[in-house]
């Protein structure tokens, strides 16, 4: 769908809109999701919960935002978590130099070139200021994390994380030794992280406050191969887009096999992640992992595949998927002077980790782009959001056709039964039935009663299905187990009467 | 339950623990919540939505962390957010001025005495530093918001939210307006925020890093005795402390009449809050409703009724509940320059708040205080968390007898059973039956499912609840239904066969 109709559509329905709105100077970057939009984007968080974090027995946590300078001059961010910007000498104004380099040379500049060999290409091909064609000044090395001072006195300098996984780090030896538990062992953790970013961009696919999903999965690098959950996947393909070459679909053993990821770990979670977003409801031909060059890879990465949803944006990166290997650990034992390693079968060693970093608030984007649906039904036209149940701001509505005649109050007494069997529901008698619909329609309600006249007589409502429109007649008293067993995916809609 | 037992059990279970401990100079006041304090701790966020947002037609947003300074500005949080500290001259020792001579007089010292006096009373009462006994300073004012530099060069100063309830003046306007809503209106959010304290506990009660979960109430000041909802509570009891008086029980309609509480929409808020508070498993006798005199209210409260829950530690405020009046709006319309008035039967007004701004993991706190039972059964002593259904970090636990026989894989089974039908629950097949059952006691499981010899014949399972460790035996095949209601309290365990 173009970038403009889920715009109109998230703040016509107030999905998401820029914080601190009505202040004309507010930064960019910084978003408020509305009642809707918490509702799916909480959804999201739910699935990923059940599907990455429960199903495969993770731990989940819920870490402090703000950690101490001690944590990130250890992990490597204070020196290594860099954007190279430059600046126009004439107008002031700041530019990612790698980014304005690609806009003029329509060639890709890898993310990690030294400032040095930036400014050889500015030189080179002659880049300079875009909106006053000022001399730039030279590239400079901009550390992307956010400063705070914690204490009256101004002496404990502390920083918001710029990713979620460093309280994970900070937490495994607690969990694993309290909780006397064996590897591997993931450890999940969904929340805030923060990056001043130079160029935030109009859209949630470039935060300064951005929501992650991330899975640390701790394991003995001897035992990269020795994975016996992995037979449940060797058959699934995933589709791998290695360097320089097309996407193909590979499945995981031969991934495996012909040395494509480094071991049957990987190729496990990379499948479970594919498969994750399958059940957003993207399909298999828009995905795509690629592989990252080592130039393009974070600083503490030995392998990434970043996995990439076809939009009409482009290609859009929502997971990072990172073997970063005893990086953090080794580096939080030194920064700490705390042993962290472990020890198996009678060998000590510090375990590898391999990572699926995603982000939350892109997630949304793509599976509300992805839901989008316009279509025309004789002179109208019908707007709605083709979401998975499982993300689905209400299993259901509740609408009386008309208010009066004990109508209404029939209807809440519908609406208060669901409420009771715990059935998200939403209420509306406000406005015309056929409003009504379309409203629920384009926040994405997979079903909707209607109580109407003959419900006051016999005790039943239609049931309203929204992709495909059809009504069925249900009795009030199997309502409940009738949407429960339809939320969980124990009867379909078509299987009704 | 003294303090020191609780912290036990949270570190034993890994409830909570401090953030970054690895690191022993990393700062108080921040906290990581471990695997079971994470479900708690949102089954409590769930328990409030559902109560207080759900079932009172509340707008719940998710808002940013970050706002721009001229938020602050507008909102009187840059001038008067402020702690007063004093500082040793000798060893530099910082304190808070207002308790430290509340530790040296025992009395009360209000919250909002200007630092003249407290530099009088120190004077007065010969208040010395308590560690070193040198001379203090002057007292000052310190501003308790965390500030962070957005943009590389460092022109957008903001500051992290000190309440969530910013975004949600800031978004008023957007919701109420293009919702085409009608007052009154509640908004509400869960999240962090937070303070710069000087002295933060060694508990969740003092954190740098809160979670607050806020409910703002929207209304024309001119019908807050128009309000049809308070007919529901009009006749309950809240336990009222007004200023200098004992605690009385005083029924809503009372409050009212008297003009103890300004009006109905008070009375009616502050009746849903205490019976949140009861769904959590507070008993009535160990809450209070306290009335803050002027100097102790914040700057932005005309009333305000901190409400109080009785612990081992005192007194502990949860919530405080503040009729904000029109302050914020007005105060936001002068610094964005937008009117943020409305306009309901021909006349145009700011809007009136009242406020229910609860903490989240104070409420945690308290929850697990009350939950917490050491019981000795003849020789062996059992501790157990008798925490309410609706906060139980699993529904049920599922267990093998012994891991051999095929027991494991017909309780693997059980537990995928239970998985398809979206209850939560938890497997476990480590270590003695007692010892599983003595854990999922201690993390507060309702129930718990053996599969024993008997099950491999007949298909029937032990059904145990934790609190009178009372079995009864369940078709498998009946589980799922068993236990749903069970999970919405439509079925009681004692009425099971």
């Amino acid at each position: 769908m173009p970038k403009g109709e889920l715009f109109n559509l998230a703040l016509r329905r107030q999905f998401y809109f820029p914080a601190a709105e009505i202040y004309s100077n507010a930064p960019a970057g910084f978003w408020d999701f509305g009642p809707i939009g918490v509702r799916i984007r909480n959804r999201i968080i739910e699935l990923w919960r059940k599907e990455l974090v429960e199903k495969e027995d993770l731990l989940e946590i819920c870490g402090s935002l703000i950690l101490p300078k001690a944590v990130f001059e250890a992990s490597g961010h204070l020196e290594s978590f860099n954007d190279p910007i430059v600046q126009c000498k004439k107008c002031k104004s700041l530019y990612r130099a790698d980014q304005l380099i690609e806009s003029v040379t329509k060639t890709v500049v890898p993310e990690a070139l030294a400032t040095e060999e930036l400014d050889k290409l500015i030189e080179e091909n002659k880049v300079s200021c875009p909106k006053c064609r000022g001399e730039l000044g030279k590239v400079r090395l901009f550390n992307m994390m956010m400063r705070i001072e914690i204490g009256a006195t101004a002496n404990q300098t502390s920083f918001l994380r710029p990713e979620t996984c460093q309280n994970i780090f900070l937490d495994f030896d607690r969990l694993f030794k309290s909780g006397r538990l064996a590897l591997p062992l993931g450890i999940a953790q969904a929340g805030k992280s923060f990056r001043n970013e130079i160029a935030p961009k109009q859209t949630l696919l470039r935060e300064r406050e951005l929501g992650q999903m991330e899975v640390e999965y701790f394991f003995n690098p001897k035992k990269i191969n020795d994975f016996p959950k992995f037979e449940q996947v060797k058959d699934y393909r995933l589709n791998l887009m290695r360097l320089g070459k097309k996407i193909e679909s590979i499945s995981c053993e031969r991934a495996v096999r012909e040395k494509i990821v480094f071991g049957k770990v990987i190729a496990y979670w990379l499948a479970r992640t594919q498969q994750f977003y399958q059940k957003l409801g993207i399909s298999l031909e828009k995905m795509r992992f690629r592989e990252l060059e080592e130039e393009e890879r974070a600083f503490y990465a030995a392998e990434t595949w970043d996995f990439e949803v076809e939009t009409d944006l482009g290609w859009v990166e929502l997971v990072a998927c990172n073997y970063r290997t005893d990086f953090d650990l080794k580096a939080h034992s030194k920064g700490s002077k705390k042993n962290l390693s472990v020890k198996e079968e009678g060998e000590r060693f510090v375990p590898h980790v391999f990572e699926i970093s995603a982000g939350i608030d892109r997630a949304l984007y793509v599976a509300l782009d992805t839901a989008f649906r316009k279509e025309k039904r004789g002179q109208e036209e019908r707007i709605y959001l083709k979401l998975p149940l499982q993300l689905a701001p209400y299993l259901v509505a509740v609408f009386p056709l008309v208010k009066k005649d004990g109508l209404s109050e029939k209807a809440r007494s519908v609406f208060e039964l669901l409420e009771e069997h715990a059935l998200p529901a939403l209420f509306d008698e406000k406005g015309s039935i056929g409003k009504r619909y379309a409203r629920v329609d384009e926040i994405g309600v997979p079903f909707a009663i209607t109580i109407d006249y003959d419900s006051m007589d016999d005790n039943t409502v239609t049931l309203r299905e929204r992709d495909s429109m059809k009504q069925v007649r249900v009795k009030i008293s199997e309502l409940p187990e009738t949407l429960w067993k339809l939320s969980i995916g124990k009867t379909r809609f078509n299987q009704l009467k």
